[in-house]
């Protein structure tokens, strides 16, 4: 049996940076997960001595602390700076871009609108670079903000978001304003993987799909695959492999989410290979 | 029999300025067509002694010349300041904001785009205050131009095209560029009249369009008309009027295209209601 990898899966660039930086500063804290997957998170403890906090009073002084690819509120990080220790940022770039340019939006007089979800940590970050930004997720939200919205609006997106969506959330502000400033800051890296699965999933007939079982971009990936594979697996790691599955296939396909490192992926593949033996 | 006119109709407030500004202008002429109508352009003589010229060269040395709605590019603007004539400037100001717009941008380093005709007078005139700017009309047009396009750019659109189109062409430059700055330059005026004769044609038993037969604007309005009423008709003045069109008639509403003059329409008024008499 043949095993193909997807052309794309697994975590994105700004998590192979984050967690490149983590290994690089051993004996640290991360504020906050560094991605959603425990034995990620594990092995940066026991290799580096990466540790975890949640709240600023837990990272000691003296100490370093790493900030996690979704970046934080611009408070939380004064704070941080203002403790002796040492802040290593590890924010992804496309996050500190709509950061930087709400800041500049609100600075040059615009009325920020920012389309993502306001509980996300990612546009907690960012809202709190922008003077009284409006957060919604569609129009018809965007539509009961409009009279505190001025006639110069700047608007950035979540990275994870839809394009098409932010298309209508744009098409929607500049019917009502005259000047709408579009920074297009929606990351392709999820529809990149997903994309990848379509393709694989079309050819395979056993798709394995390597991520957490409430990872809502593994289950994604997972309906996908489904949709042009039946047999298509969702999987957490190796363990869970059963070789019935295998049994008569000519080409299995493997992807992963988001959140799934290389060392689980290949894990998975040594095993379905050892299986076939 | 009931006349009513529609709530919007005839000239829009540029227009109106416009010929305004040149009944204060006597002994002045103006440069190409100040409207699309001949009737006004010769009352604009006999009354006020206001001429017309084509070129800059026919601009008589010492004389006094009107700017008409559309504006002109910038280079013939410089070249009749360098005159000794007196330049009355009529653009309409909602025609004066995208030159404005594109001249700032351009200085700003952006790519333009502007949305619209470029053989129409009015995007002449805006495209003479850009550098390099891509005019299209369409997203096949634009999709030809996008390598030379930069990641950011500005788009200003033709103040009479529909504003769904509009739409497509930020729709689709928002997917390919970082940063789109989008100015809705688009002016309503010709949609109320639009508007205004759907509302009262569903009303009316009979629609009298007043305007020119090769006006566009006006054949829309007529076509508009004749699907909520069938007995609409389109003259260019009160000789065109026939009585056997109100026989038995309750209602009778009136529009005019944007090029016609209000005593025109007044004229159409008066003739309707003495053949009633």
């Amino acid at each position: 049996m043949e095993i193909r990898l997807a052309k794309s899966y697994g975590f994105c660039f700004g998590v192979k940076r984050a967690i490149k930086i983590a290994e690089e500063s051993p004996n640290s804290v991360t504020f906050g997960p560094l991605i959603h997957n425990k034995n990620e998170i594990n092995r940066l403890k026991e290799r580096y001595n990466v540790g975890l906090v949640e709240q600023i009073e837990e990272v000691p002084d003296g100490g370093r602390v790493v900030i996690r690819t979704h970046g934080i509120p611009k408070d939380k990080l004064t704070l941080l700076r203002q403790k002796s220790v040492e802040v290593i940022d590890a924010t992804c770039p496309f996050v500190t871009k709509p950061q930087e340019i709400v800041e500049q939006m609100s600075d040059e007089g615009y009325s920020v609108v920012i389309f993502g979800d306001s509980n996300h940590p990612e546009i907690k970050g960012v809202m709190s670079y922008a003077k009284d930004p409006i957060v919604v997720l569609s129009v018809d939200e965007l539509r009961t903000h409009l009279p505190s919205i001025k006639e110069k609006v700047a608007t950035v997106a979540q990275t994870t978001r839809k394009f098409e969506e932010y298309q209508k959330i744009v098409a929607f502000l500049m019917g009502h304003k005259k000047e709408v400033r579009v920074f297009n800051t929606i990351c392709n890296a999820t529809f990149e993987n997903q994309d990848a699965a379509r393709e694989l999933s079309k050819e395979a007939d056993v798709m394995i799909v390597i991520g957490g079982k409430n990872s809502s971009n593994t289950k994604q990936l997972y309906n996908i695959c489904k949709e042009n594979c039946p047999d298509s697996y969702l999987i957490e790691n190796a363990s869970e492999l059963r070789p019935e599955w295998f049994e008569g296939k000519k080409m299995c396909g493997i992807t992963a989410g988001a959140s799934t490192p290389n060392w689980i992926i290949e894990e998975v593949i040594e095993n379905i290979k050892k299986n076939q033996v």
